[in-house]
């Protein structure tokens, strides 16, 4: 029996082992994708407790005390925190299987230098420990993302705001981590949604661009795709909830548009037009800024009503959607690809079903010479980044096309202790990959597996995106 | 190489064997969802031979033996029932993968004490032994059903059954374990099936309810069901081979009922509006009485016409379907749960296609506290539950919510000899579990361990359907 | 560590090597569907080299090189054949985990004895062995077939040819593969498809019959059927890139077909009934016949605009459908049992998400006594013939039917050198039993094994078929 979560974790082989300790363990981390809030990393963040620091805002671990049965005062509400640390050290000692139960573990090691189980029994004395770290300078949010080795973050923002912060983040010297932002117009996009009509206002203010016409939100875009380009972002992101129809009709463009303007419905087919417009003009846009950018397909928000008028979106109420999109998205990616406006594309699903669509699909637009992985079947994301979903993603990746070109792990995450999922991505990397090495599949060939290994884990991002 | 199945079957590591053998082996069973005939129980049946037993109704075996070139005379027809055995034996010795192997087996050594593969050539010495014990008092339906101690049974009953089997069997002392009836309204919500005036008819006559309106049936339902809860029904089932939109509009939910009571045809989105309605209600009724409601999703039915006509449903022609449910799914629920009409509910795909679907939706409406996996990603289910479906179930529950929650294995079954299919399942979640263990991503604290083996094998079920 | 690719690769238990290496490694290759071009038979090719060998129309390795960035002048381009083969070289040293790293080295050990891993250090060497032995006799097309103890190979042919390299093979003394046809009208089917009437035309010439109706269609190709029969075909092939309603409406059939003629475009509906009418009419012919026919669904194909228009179909931007099948599917097969018309039927699926769907749909329509697997569940195709592919479609196959009965691999191929893709399936099959046996989940019975084996391995396609 091996010891519980050790240097070994999650390595069975000795090729494994070697992978992860001599190739993979020491890499830097470029975390291209997450949530991390800009102005928390630029003030410096400090945490009144290990509550705040594990549980603010991390809606999987919210999930996990709700489906145990943990009264809502202990989990979103106004409980105290010590009260909900308690109630969910009894939730994690229960939740066996979940990646839950290795990633508070990992955090616990690696941030507190703590390695004994959470339970309820060693609740009080984490407890003491924790906070007592977070009491000190060392322990504020900024020496947090540095003690991960991380070397780029890149958050997730509004094509309307003043990056006031990444410019802050990026005078402090002290710092040497780059916080660069993440380009996501969703609010622009989706032209049959709440509030789109106000959007447009607010993007027309920041732009200085007078919006009229479908065609005005794309200069508007491109002024601000411009002001996000000389703040160093490289990379754009798009939640696709659900894909639109990639198909393109000017007359429903505009119908659209005016609709989106007055707060009135439409039908999807209309919608989809003007969404697709837009998505192909953004396509060309980040093409010529050499972005790539991000699609986020298959999920299904804020399910439960009375919750969401309560917390809002982003709150653990989201789940699996089980859309079709191989036909959509062919259309999508096609239609860019027939005007030579496709730039570097990475596709992300919710649904693991949709791991071999994507796949292949990527396969479908590797066109272009010198770019290694173009299109990207992008790491298993979010409730699929856990053990059996990394090694799906990665095996139905490297069965249809090229482990070896992937721009690897991101933590998609809104918490500062969540780097150790590079770890645990890199240890489930290393575990495949050598279980090849060991099984004979692949020969022991130390110097292309290290390129192997070091691509993914970090200099395939690097390259692919720029850094 | 391991003998075969011998006492540590499919158990691999020795944290895996400590698990079964020391907590799960000896847990009682609670079988809370089957398809035992009260009149059978009642009657204390005695079987005619291993035939009647092992291959009356069974269609998994049929399935198996039409698979095989096995003459439907011999399967489903009025061959010999020897020959029939022989058949049998000649198919399942080829049956090298498929659960009926283990099945068969396991039911051969518990039932009989007979640990022989069951050949051809073994055939006529496990025919003879088998026969002579089914002949005596041990070997009749009550002492089938103690001999594996088993708690409590739950059948599946129409609301106008008269429950008189149930009270015939609650009379006897001298059998201890409960049979309790399941609520299933089906036929009061396929208003687009045939029949579905007739039954209502039915309904109306057996709860004294005058039924004109949707509202009389909830009306009649109601009153059944308070039937159901004094002969101890603690949960309904219902067949949801199309899943309705969870959309309601009352004058849909109307013109449906007055086609359905005139046998006329309807669209889809009409008949949905009134199963719709009536589901809705039925959450709140079995919320109020303290069940909780089963789904059962993904089945597509009667695919053989020619063989539907001679041998009618439930023969070995259904089939897997792929119909999408996450958006229709979480409406529905999304609708009880804004009415704080939300039951306790357990979700069942037959497509593990939609094993993260469920597994996620699940998530989004655990919101009551105290009770622990208040909405539960059902055990898989018939073409399911075999060795790797139940793996997969397993996984995808505990990797996107909480295992140790689970309300475990039923047996779904017609079989008065299927029992060994929690045999089967204990085992497979010791596996699961012990190999966390024995790799080091959980620690070996036994009472932990101890805790979440028996509460999925027995004390989850006990406190969640308060039995 | 296992050395690399050595005679137990993919082997891992004493039971699955026994199981290789004595019964199945041995057996003859019945690859009984397949895309080797007749004529290149027939005039026993000789080739140029490895490059035209390894890489003439083989777009799975294509797909690799572009996804790895190289230059579409060196996959599909008028690229020198040494550069290409230098730039293969590199593309696959770094190709792992996908099957193209290991059918490359089974092909260079099987074909050339070369045991070197091909990297681009490699690649000089290598391409000289290799070229100096294709240059010789023993090198050519019909050789090379015979290396690998083939039995018989079924091309994929359309109902208009003349078959007349297939009379010319069958001439040649010297050359005892049986080179088969296989009757793949698809051209008459896809009513709504460019170039229906131009073909329609071509059938009307080849087959003497006027074709005035859909009925004519019908008579036209039994006309063919009989003189592909005649010429020893004993299979049908149908591409359902999206599978027909299953519903006929004769006056949707016959409107379908003024349209088709007329070039002129129609609903999904429309054509649907035409090619339902026609598919049932065929099942019944095939039945007549004694064939089996093949369904391969869910391929999406041509999706690259500006690729497809450069060069052709089957070049590489083709992906993976999630269109529905289950309940379409159904009623086709329903529609030919309701007539007694339904023949022996394969069904493949490009998307692993309905394999369950497969393997339970084919159990619906067993039901003609002493033909065992009559409906199968075909092998893992094209994106999944791949270890983790084979190894689900045969889970999914054994988990749901009968492993015992199954017709096995067949490699699809284009190439002259892909018979290792049987070697490579026999290594899974055994993998997977020894598996079962040595963790003692089916008794080390070894006649039935052997029986089981070498029945997956060549003898139930040789009895299914008719060979």
């Amino acid at each position: 029996m091996k010891a519980f979560m050790n240097e070994d974790f999650l390595l069975t082989s000795e090729a494994s082992k070697k992978l992860y300790h001599e190739f993979a363990e020491n890499m830097p981390i470029i975390d291209y994708h997450c949530h991390l809030i800009p102005r928390e990393i630029a003030e410096n963040k400090q945490f009144r407790n290990i509550t705040e620091l594990f549980l603010g805002g991390d809606h999987y671990k919210w999930r996990a005390m709700a489906a145990f049965g943990v009264d809502d005062k202990l989990i979103r509400g106004d409980g105290d925190d010590y009260e909900k640390f308690l109630a969910y050290a009894r939730t994690i000692s229960m939740a066996i299987g979940n990646p839950l139960y290795h990633w508070t573990h990992l955090e616990l090691k690696r941030v507190f230098g703590i390695d004994t189980p959470l339970t309820e029994k060693t609740a009080p004395e984490i407890w003491e420990k924790a906070n007592k770290l977070l009491a000190t300078e060392e322990f504020r949010a900024k020496r947090l993302i540095e003690k991960f080795n991380v070397e780029v973050v890149c958050t997730t923002d509004d094509p309307a705001d003043s990056l006031e912060y990444h410019k802050a983040i990026a005078k402090d010297a002290s710092f040497t981590v780059k916080v660069l932002p993440t380009f996501r117009p969703d609010k622009a996009i989706k032209v049959d949604f709440e509030g789109f009509d106000k959007y447009i206002k607010t993007l027309e203010g920041v732009s200085g661009v007078e919006i009229r016409t479908p065609e005005d939100v794309c200069k508007a875009l491109r002024v601000r795709a411009l002001f996000f380009n000389e703040n160093g972002c490289r990379v754009s992101d798009h939640g696709l909830d659900t894909v639109p129809s990639g198909e393109v009709d000017m007359d429903k463009v505009n119908e659209a548009f005016c609709l989106g303007m007055k707060g009135e419905k439409m039908d999807r087919e209309t919608a989809d037009s003007y969404r697709t417009y837009i998505m192909i003009y953004l396509g060309g846009l980040y093409r010529e800024l050499g972005w790539a950018q991000q699609y986020h397909m298959n999920a299904q928000r804020n399910n439960n009503g009375p919750m969401f008028r309560k917390y809002g979106p982003d709150t653990g109420f989201d789940s699996i959607s089980d859309e079709l999109i191989s036909a959509k998205l062919g259309k999508l990616l096609g239609a860019q690809e027939e005007k030579g406006l496709l730039p570097k594309t990475i596709l992300y699903t919710l649904n693991p079903n949709a791991n071999y669509v994507l796949a292949s699909t990527a396969g479908n637009f590797q066109t272009e010479a010198g770019i290694a992985g173009k299109v990207q079947f992008g790491s298993a994301w979010w409730f699929c980044d856990q053990k059996d979903g990394m090694f799906e993603q990665m095996r139905a990746l490297s069965s249809l096309g090229m482990l070896s070109t992937f721009v690897g792990m991101l933590t998609d995450s809104r918490s500062f202790v969540s780097y150790p999922r590079h770890e645990y991505f890199r240890r489930i990397l290393c575990e495949l990959v050598g279980s090849w090495v060991d099984n004979g599949e692949y020969p022991a060939d130390w110097d292309a597996l290290k390129t192997i290994i070091q691509g993914v884990c970090y200099y395939n991002a690097k390259t692919y995106f720029g850094f």
